[in-house]
């Protein structure tokens, strides 16, 4: 018997992204953005779009479902973050920050 | 002319691994892993290393050296999350923690 390496793809995805979620799922139900740099998630988000390009190139599912999961979750973040960030910017801050 | 389609990986993995540092520096360095979650980590760690099994299994170096120096990183700070939590247990508490 053989285990598929395929199926190595397959874990290595879930578990990275499940790494993921709980900071993801935090975030978008806060919005609090506070303590996340946006030079490193838009870092990360283009990272991970780049890899998710890399994947449909190679035609590798493993690759394409573990970072479209992650895409759409840190794109959402990002936006969230750079929302934030120009409300701040423009003087809408919130009562924490003032 | 056609931009080499496994440039697109190296730029990823160069990407999201940089995202990876400031966070992995400043860990190393204070060793403060309060705000880390060991479950999480632990996940993010042994994800990590499957990506670099299936690297090495699709004979790609662009996959295999981005989570190479992530592994390197994650199961440094890894190690240090699990000898915080042991000495936390064992009643070694730092005054923060009293």
């Amino acid at each position: 018997m053989t285990i598929t390496p395929k199926i190595i793809g397959y874990v290595a995805g879930t578990l990275t992204t499940i790494s993921f979620l709980p900071q993801a799922i935090m975030t978008l139900k806060t919005r609090d953005t506070e303590s996340l740099s946006l030079g490193m998630y838009a870092t990360f988000t283009i990272g991970v779009l780049l890899w998710l390009v890399y994947g449909i190139y190679l035609d590798d599912v493993a690759i394409i479902y573990a970072n479209a999961i992650t895409l759409i979750l840190a794109s959402s973040i990002l936006c969230i973050k750079v929302y934030n960030t120009l409300m701040h910017k423009t003087g809408r801050v919130s009562s924490n920050e003032q």
